[in-house]
């Protein structure tokens, strides 16, 4: 294979059908950021957004705006717009709430679907936060259920008669591995047992087809691919076919078929509002719909192929240029969500050093290097550069100061 | 009694003590707004923190924000502000998710703190999320525990040695009626049973001692009197106590001792931070806390003689002025929160026609005129405009048309 040259990356942005996206972020100059799986970039037109909803919305129209601007049909209405570009139906996908507490919801809901069952399957390692919330609802239980967890490898034939549930996260956070859903999905219905799929690294990322291949629930967030902003409001989604059965137990008056009639018993709403709950931020829910219009406005087929190629780029230029690294993410683009991880056991301090030199990716005990790549607003050039700034970092060892190991973490 | 006139609601806020504070909010100069407790008005202040969080610390900051912005502490920042005027100790309070979202964990906590007990104790006519919540967990648990209504003045007789839980309202959401916390408190704790009091109504409306009350948990909203915008997340409260045996089972990751160590194992955060479940909205949160700091800064006792005033005042114009209404608020403003009810079997009509002047109060089925009465911004003259433009509307009898009787009702 020919080495690669910086040119051959401006090259490709030459070429890039999506390259007039980035124009549409606020992404500061001097920076090469990696981490919008983590936390994706702001909108431009957020600011004119939010501005309009607190300014003019809340701070004109007060209570009237639940009426006049439309507030009360937010969650549904920016849901119906995900649920375009992940291959659900109009009134299957609704935003509210976290993540964590969607999947809370959606697995109560599931194990009450099932009431013979007793098992919850997941994997170690899943992202923590699918893994607490589930041990939260068996203890919370006592003993009507319990989670058992078990390696990727292993769960399509663990899945047997008595698996009430399945919950998977699609794209593992850590290593991008992506499982195969349709093959996972099928495997639990052969067994009557429901899935619920975690989105989270997928919604946005890698083409998603719920419909097709028959999910009954998923989860997912609103924060990383979509550009919502920091702790945005999460999205879930209820195969049309589950709604009637559905009984999530945070019932709140949101989720009432007539939440403003005021009456004492609860009835829960025909459709996916019965997923809520309390009432929704506003002003959240608003900056993430501004993300979510930029995202359904792309062609998804190109947003994998470009995804595809930034990730097989970079993995390219890290063997051939700094082999010191493992790569932990899967080489085969089809088994890989849009992020490519590298492991080093100096990998905290390397990121550190990265940072400051203002290439932003992230680190994941014990050893795990993590970037992101966000085909919306990354250019290829700057995995030309992120590669070349560790080259240096390497080269020179400026990593390997005290500084660096000891830095505070947060995410 | 003598007449009153404009001219002494108009000396009245030339004394108000308060006065100033109106001029940190955006209020349309056309507008009697007294649904404050419904939506909270927009604080000046919020527009420029807003721009700062989302432009500066996400949009330039990003994820470095986290750590830098110290975006990780603003649930227990924000907390303990609140909790200096609700008498509650740093660390004993935290804003997350939505009211119901915390009602849920807090009921399930205390059910599971009182394992040998069924009984959860409430009023009929509740606000409904928090009966809706509860039917949600009873439902949810299986007959492990039940729920009892009662009328209120039956239930501090009806706590019984079998009684886990009392969940009520402070303020009456409809009426206004306020209960005495602490003998209902008393009352529970004789029985060795707990007590989560709703508070959206209170906080920031009239005095709370929580600790010297002895209450064990508690819930309040966000963008009622504490002007955190449309959906403004919640506040919970655990009384310190209590920290060490509560598990909720909302356990996300938000809620663990060591959230960055991804571990596949819960272990629950030592402090109030275990009632954390998912990421919190960073904007959302930030909104709030503006609304949060005015609120600090006020003299709780003096609000509390202005809002009292303000009703009295209300309750004496319009039994004078229009004795067609029935007043359904407590006369005794020592029983009651901070708005008055009054009530007329054409009042869906009133309060259209009432709307349609700019005066904005509220209905609640069947017959409930609501006026909330929030002494951080209201001028005493607004109580004098409200009533006479209500004297007109009768006196013309506009609000008799099809247009108001038929008008959609969403809060």
């Amino acid at each position: 294979m020919q080495a690669l040259a910086r040119s051959d990356f401006e090259a490709l942005d030459r070429d890039d059908p999506l390259s007039s996206y980035r124009a549409q972020f606020d992404i500061p100059e001097d920076i090469i950021y990696l981490d919008g799986n983590s936390l994706g970039v702001l909108p431009k037109a957020t600011k004119a957004r939010l501005r309009e909803v607190v300014e003019t919305q809340w701070g004109e129209g007060l209570i009237r705006s639940w009426v006049d601007a439309d507030w009360i049909n937010a969650p549904a209405r920016v849901g119906d717009k995900i649920a375009r570009f992940i291959g659900a139906k109009s009134g299957e996908v609704i935003v509210c709430d976290s993540t964590s507490v969607n999947l809370f919801k959606l697995a109560a809901a599931a194990v009450q679907m099932n009431p013979g069952k007793s098992k919850i399957i997941s994997e170690p390692g899943n992202f923590p936060t699918d893994l607490y919330v589930l041990q939260g609802l068996v203890e919370f239980l006592q003993g009507r259920v319990e989670l058992v967890t078990l390696p990727r490898e292993n769960i399509k034939d663990a899945i047997d008669e008595d698996t009430a549930l399945v919950v998977l996260t699609h794209v593992h956070y850590k290593t991008g591995e992506m499982y195969d859903m349709s093959e996972i999905t099928k495997a639990a219905h052969k067994k009557s047992a429901l899935t619920l799929w975690d989105l989270s690294h997928s919604a946005g990322a890698v083409p998603l087809d719920l419909n097709t291949t028959a999910v009954d629930f998923a989860v997912g967030c609103g924060y990383k691919y979509l550009n919502g902003g920091p702790g945005a409001p999460a999205f879930l989604y209820i195969a049309q076919k589950h709604h009637a059965q559905v009984r999530q137990p945070l019932s709140g008056w949101f989720g009432h078929a007539r939440p403003f009639a005021f009456v004492d018993d609860y009835e829960a709403a025909p459709g996916i509002e019965r997923a809520l709950c309390g009432t929704p931020s506003v002003i959240a829910t608003s900056a993430l719909e501004t993300g979510v219009d930029i995202m359904a406005s792309v062609n998804q087929q190109q947003l994998r192929e470009k995804s595809c190629q930034l990730g097989d780029l970079f993995i390219q230029l890290v063997t051939s240029r700094c082999p010191e690294f493992e790569i932990l993410s899967p080489r085969n683009s089809d088994a890989r969500g849009s992020q490519v991880s590298i492991g080093h056991e100096q990998g905290y301090a390397i990121i550190q050093s990265l940072i400051q030199r203002k290439v932003i990716g992230d680190f994941r005990a014990p050893n795990v290097l993590r970037f992101g790549f966000t085909p919306l607003y990354l250019r290829y050039v700057d995995i030309w550069d992120c590669v070349d700034n560790l080259v240096d970092i390497m080269a020179t060892g400026e990593w390997d100061c005290a500084a660096y190991k000891t830095m505070a973490a947060v995410t």
